[in-house]
């Protein structure tokens, strides 16, 4: 099976990243495809960022649908995934919903560790969006600056770590996310110093993917994710534009 | 003072429907001035066309909001709103929030009634944002076709006051929103034909932006509605990219 | 438009300090009317003073009601405040309710700090009985004595804003609301000192009646704010005694 | 011990089937006193009655606390109670809420069965004031007129029946509360009519009431009920003016 | 009436600490018979260990409440309580329900002490499965060992003490609940310590399952807790295969 | 990989009922071994069953788990599940919990669908017990008797697909489960005539199971799945006992 690894994020190196930590997950037969952001931002961390981002990341499915059994949004907020659910007929899956679902089955509450405090609040809405907040035990979020979104993950582990033993202490996670898409592949070189299990955002993305294309279920033609009706836009993409119409089946 | 009334659908149908509506809610003094999305749908109602509305909404303020003392987004399920509440620093007020937390001081809960079952799973998302389910009643929706949707509140007009009185009798909302900026209007028509009261989204959205530009509040400089950090971003508009960058205050 | 400011404590520093703050937010057209409540507690502070206060304020609202267009209940944890939106046909808006809707418009979740201990138990049952709990980061209370309560809010001032700092930097609030009507018209002194938007509660609250007033809304004759059926009721003041019999529209 | 029931409404006749209702449910050496509002309302039954009835409760408690060793409100709604659990130093147990905490233990969900529309929103209020809305399998109502409401029990004995059965078989309900003062007794004579447990009111506050005194509780002097700070009160009762003032232990 | 109190955990020393509490709780004519658990665990601390003393205590009860007006499950987290009141006829009431719903009477929040770190989740999650999460100010454990769990209550008495004043101080907790088997009889001890009042959990179930003997309500035949379909059990104990065939009545 | 398949009824036929739809959906590299439990009742479908079965699924589990590197309970109601998530070192998936989290990432509010109404109550405390009500459209159960458990997804699969359908348009679903272990399998059957996406609880149970094993998160030694402390444990089956005891690792 053909999985896209759809970074909403412009930086290159978190689609690096993200591929590091998504390869070795990825079961025999399963092909990952990687797509970074044509615009945007380099690292999507607010409201703002999200809603923008989130429009990217439609127009990119939009385009390269057609070649995938299914896709991940890789940005851990999951911008633009209940409307990429909507508009496409293939399985997507968020990164964050997938770290998060996983975690579900490894404890009774997770905690989510990441690396800049401007996330928190976007975090957070996330959660409350897929409606497991009362499966989260808090967020914890390192203060200071950083040289590289790309390389935080190697200048604060150690910070990271500590963050997450609190989240355990503190907070009585059962289960810890490194999250963040600059985060990726960060779990499985600290899990032997967290003493809980840890999900890696990127593993969990791919192996849900892999899990719905295994199912073989079928896209919505009633309920609230069937595809919107036919309409004219004016001023999007030509595929965007395509995929609202009705000329694409 | 000077309020934007931004129409983030494209038909500028909506926006005559708007004004009609606003302008008699306006007090001396209040200028309003209305925009149409230059691109976009002609009618936002589904969930990828929100994430696509919203950000073309966010645009549409980089450009304008300079000009102006508040701006309403006039949509229904607020698109783009907590965005644009983060990035600008005027105040931006949703005709759903208004709608909806001017319906809380008339009653306990209120019902939603609108014109096409497409709109009730983000009419409810949308609720869920502001955090008011406690305070919904109900979402009702009419089944059916409908000729235009700049004329759909001629045309359905007692359709709608038949659902909204079942929304008293069947829900108990002690309070109604006719919910859809095409329905903007009719509230002061039907009112005497409901047994509760009518909130008019367009009409509240004007009276609130007008008290948050009298209360004269500030802008956020922490808190999570504090400005973005500033960061580069790539195939953006020119107003746009400049908001987010380092350059405009 | 003429809008009563109904104190239901019987201070009459506290009625002066309210119409301070009042008085600039009015527009201009609209006459403010101030009145103390003949008898009850100086300052209502716990459940049984508000059950007592709050029914104190409907007699008084049963002997002035017809003279409005409006009322606000001017005290912060709103006493009496639903059921005087059913027994009267004007609008009727609850200082406490006015600052909270308002403050959602201005960020996600809101602060309410106030100068004393005792109010902390009162104003969150007020905030739980609006349905608004998932709105609120905290309520944060001065410990200790202070001299008058008139004159708190001078007293205090230093205190109460780095109060609302802390509430800004440990509760994650977007916005402070100053509560308790002896805090009325502090925000407009010290929001400079507060990095997010600082709700005065009186002008919200005017603004918020005007803004009803403004609608033109109806009164219920359904649903659960209806007026109550006609009974006869038997030591109660003569307006109120009249108020609940059949004999006054 | 002595045990004080307080019916807040002015109907004698109510009082009486309260007390028809508690005897037969006391213990031996249990003394049951019954009181009739001096004033307010034959029936309490609305928001605004119930402000009015709670605050004639804490009048009356002020007058005859000292007598007793713990007292019962017996209006379904509670009317009062989280004052007068301020207020004095025995315990004071509501109707209701001995009624739903006593249904909490025969069962998942409670039905709150009643014999008049307009009590359904006060009594949903009362819920939610109890924090017990996720233990409510809903509330019932009968529509129509009734003859007496000290003999509503008799006239609509076979209809209240149908609706605790509708209850059950509709709602999911694993028990029922026959509400409303003019209740008592009711659940006796229908129980074997009803295939789930049938909770009287009354009888399970006798025994709520009794259990406190046998536990010998004490009266808070920290946390949110204990007493009000001492304040001179204005035109209130003697006896409630003493017990908000210093002068009485 | 009989009484059965059953202890779960195979501890005689507990057992005694239960009676030693249980009895001087009783009413006249109420005759207290306690089971120690044949098999199991000395005390039940986890979720596997509750599944486990859960089902025993459903064998216990088939051999024998046929000698029994009510049953009291004597263990904080009420480990197999849903299951019996579907099993069984007779009332049977959990410790940590009688304790939980007893405090409600006395306050908006109480707050869960007890003894040892391990108890928590345990103890979180019985609070959730009652629907009581919103009354719940918080749990607090001690840290540390122990020497004997059926002294412990004598050991830890002052530290006991100390965190139940923080949960009031720091928690806003409006009465105590001393949580453990091992515990049962120490409010009685501490409760001039301790400024809200404290609810012995062992009294408060002799209370409330005397309460429900009293009532004399009857066994559900419809609604979820009716009794199980007659089915062919293997493999259990005589009477639990029994009482879950078609052979008893 | 090895998973064991542990149906925690006594019925061989839905043993092989689940097996049959087990295989399809393991990835090449992956060994299912059932398991059936050797006592206990033919199809658990009340709490009380539930308790009892799930110690049996403990039992299963302790003289077995050595030998597989992840287990699923492949009952819909998860009994035992949180205990063997402590007990245990490998991962062990509830087929609820698979079929709920799965169905999360296909569409927002997920429908359960089954075949008696017996199963209503354990199914929604199920639900509750994973904290994902939110997420839950509704149960729908048929009514009426049936032949044969085991044959019950033949007898009753038309129904079955009509109850979906109503869950969908009445409902407003956007995906199916159709949950107990006898309909394992119906899924695919019956995907074509429901127009939202049907998840198949024991595909999905096994998809998840392999994702945990391939993700090799480590077992937790703190929070609360922490391994039981060891204590000695009386008359239990010698694997539980040694698993509660300090000699096993």
């Amino acid at each position: 099976m053909r999985i896209l690894v759809l970074n909403p994020n412009t930086s290159q190196g978190i689609t690096e990243r993200l591929m590091a930590a998504a390869r070795p997950a990825a079961a025999a037969g399963t092909e990952l495809v990687a797509l970074t952001a044509p615009r945007g931002f380099p690292y999507i961390a607010t409201r703002a960022e999200a809603q923008i981002g989130g429009a990217v990341a439609l127009e990119m499915l939009a385009q390269h649908h057609g070649d995938f059994d299914a896709a991940i949004i890789a940005a851990f907020g999951d911008p633009g995934l209940f409307g990429a659910r909507e508009l496409f007929d293939i399985p997507v899956v968020g990164m964050a919903e997938a770290a998060m679902l996983t975690a579900c089955m490894l404890g009774k509450r997770f905690a989510i560790v990441t690396f800049a405090q401007a996330l928190g609040p976007w975090y957070h809405e996330c959660v409350e969006s897929h409606g497991l907040t009362g499966r989260l035990a808090g967020i914890r979020m390192l203060d200071g600056r950083f040289n590289s979104v790309s390389d935080v993950q190697d200048e604060k582990e150690q910070l990271l770590v500590e963050l997450a033993n609190l989240a355990v202490t503190e907070d009585e996670a059962d289960v810890v996310i490194l999250a963040g898409a600059p985060l990726a592949g960060l779990a499985d070189k600290v899990k032997d110093r967290i003493p809980v299990p840890v999900v890696d955002q990127m593993a969990a993305a791919v192996k849900q993917a892999e899990a719905l294309v295994s199912l073989k279920v079928r896209k919505a033609t009633a309920g609230t994710f069937r595809r919107p009706a036919a309409k004219p836009a004016i001023g999007l993409s030509g595929p965007l534009t395509a995929r609202f119409g009705p000329g694409e089946s």
